[in-house]
């Protein structure tokens, strides 16, 4: 069985047999010999390509990606990137990494490290907030236990604020993870009770996961991943070189620090609507943990059109893509000491 | 018409229909349906894969490619990479990168650039004196020619020689970069009465050029520059900041910066060679420059098999290929000030 996904902006292909390739200035994607699973794009409309599964690209049509700026990014089944294709020419000074580099030593890096650790709580708080808004009259012993979590949070929350510090030290770090690892903690008791009963027993897991709602965050965090990554490398930042996840040592750290603060908006909200909705069922995946292509469809475009959802942020409506490629300028400017930085976050 | 290129160690596809997948933890590579023109390579046998032209490739023979750390470059029909796929983890340390990007302001970057170009301007005249000494017997005039352009870049590389600066500032670069260009403008003037007649007057011209000896330099520094930009990448140095080149912005700097000591080698020498021995003639590429695939193919093979030549450097005999990946990693030694640098070159 063959699939190919076309959204509004992303180019997904995966599964046997689908297919890239160029004619002019568009990408033609398609399966096997199948005339009418056939489909065109301008490449003015395409702002990424993913491909995973077993496809195949034209190198005339990554050279069209290239010139067009198109990122493309090849990932394994469960959504995760493992390489990037990246233009030979870079962008960005190597002024901006150099001040990146030596800002992971005072209290430029301290600043964004605090940062990204308080977008994600207050993400966290917010979400979980609107959940509580909707459940109060329905089920008042569940809104009572979820805003007891939010509590939890918002304490994490206090205890980060009262941080004094100089620079951004082994120790400082570890309280930080600490106290992210005590909201984290929370925040996920909470969304497990959000999930239908029908999914079973639910629990967070990272990579590795086999059941649905597990496998349905870690794709949308690889998907999330992927724009974040490009969005850094863009401005000219080093995506491997982070603040709060600076010991993971091999790891695109700055885009996991970045991520933090977007993972609850444009992933985890996703997830839990189309699960609460019945888009996606209790079946989605199969015994390998591996998303149907049916789900995974639906799955895609939801991210998609979150990304092309408007947003307030910063006194201005925006697309939630544009606020993941605006926070990476900032991140620019606080290193450049041009403007300090302030967290992503929503509020309603 | 289509050709599938295989090298001993290099995998280089080109032109309409060629394709390579995975098979377990081979490469197939492919000419359309052609059962005769496919083979396989077990990827422990694979040292890089160019892909260039009008190609295609499967997304699972690139996850193999990463898997087992083969770089991927996709080439311009000249043979420029124009982009890389690169995995998602990083190699190296940030603080070698960070380094690197404080190193350009003081004695280390200083010491750097000055290496390039000496290594350059060694392997110049190293080069030169070679050839003078087959001809000094058959054609004098032109070996007093020759001997006389050697002498100009040996003056060239003493007054180098003489620099005195603390750092790497604009005055100095373009001081550097004058004395470079007055060995390279009598490296080309003695090379120009090398190229055999029937080849035309040659004149030294970069990308662009459409005649062939121009056009196979142009290649084989194409295929340099990917080798060089992977060894610098796996030792996680970033191309991107260079010493030498370090103004022009948007370029990969430090591999052209760590190029100058192995295009006379790894490049000139080769091509000479094919054109001298009739190897390649002066008929090797069509209207528009574009080398057509059987002068190609033994251009890439004996670009190859230099690569795997043995050279003698720095008191031991190794590949040149080996030489390339050393002096990657002594950059990093020199800017940690572990040990300190000094340029490729080959004195016979």
């Amino acid at each position: 069985m063959c699939v190919v996904f076309d959204l509004k902006k992303t180019i997904a292909l995966r599964d046997w047999g689908s297919w890239i390739r160029k004619k002019g200035w568009r990408f033609v994607i398609g399966v096997g010999k199948d005339k009418e699973k056939r489909e065109e794009f301008p490449a003015s409309q395409v702002e990424m390509i993913l491909i995973g599964g077993s496809s195949s690209i034209s190198s005339s049509a990554l050279q069209l990606a290239v010139e067009k700026r198109i990122p493309v990014f090849f990932t394994y089944p469960s959504g995760y990137p493992y390489a990037a294709l990246f233009p030979m020419v870079s962008t960005g000074s190597a002024r901006t990494r150099m001040e990146q580099y030596l800002s992971r030593l005072d209290d430029r890096g301290l600043k964004l490290a605090v940062a990204f650790a308080e977008g994600k709580l207050l993400n966290q708080y917010y979400l979980l907030r609107t959940f509580i808004r909707y459940r109060m009259k329905r089920n008042k012993d569940l809104a009572k236990y979820l805003n007891e979590r939010a509590d939890e949070i918002k304490k994490a929350l206090r205890e980060l604020r009262k941080i004094q510090a100089e620079s951004l030290d082994f120790g400082l770090r570890s309280k930080l993870m600490n106290i992210e690892g005590r909201g984290a903690e929370a925040y996920w008791e909470a969304i497990s009770q959000l999930v239908p009963s029908k999914f079973g027993p639910f629990r967070r897991e990272k990579r590795g996961a086999k059941d649905v709602v597990n496998s349905l965050l870690n794709f949308g965090y690889g998907f999330l991943l992927a724009r974040v990554t490009t969005s850094l490398f863009y401005v000219g930042l080093d995506p491997y070189a982070g603040y709060l996840h600076v010991d993971r040592a091999g790891r695109e750290s700055l885009s996991l620090d970045l991520m933090e603060e977007f993972r609850q908006q444009a992933v985890d909200r996703v997830v839990l609507r189309l699960i609460s909705t019945k888009q996606i069922g209790p079946d989605a995946v199969d015994e390998e943990g591996q998303i149907k292509n049916q789900p995974l469809s639906i799955l895609l475009d939801a991210l998609e059109e979150r990304m092309h959802n408007y947003v307030y942020f910063s006194g201005r409506k925006m697309k939630l893509n544009t606020a993941i490629k605006m926070q990476a300028r900032r991140i620019v400017q606080h290193i450049l000491r041009t403007k300090s930085y302030s967290p992503f976050y929503l509020r309603y």
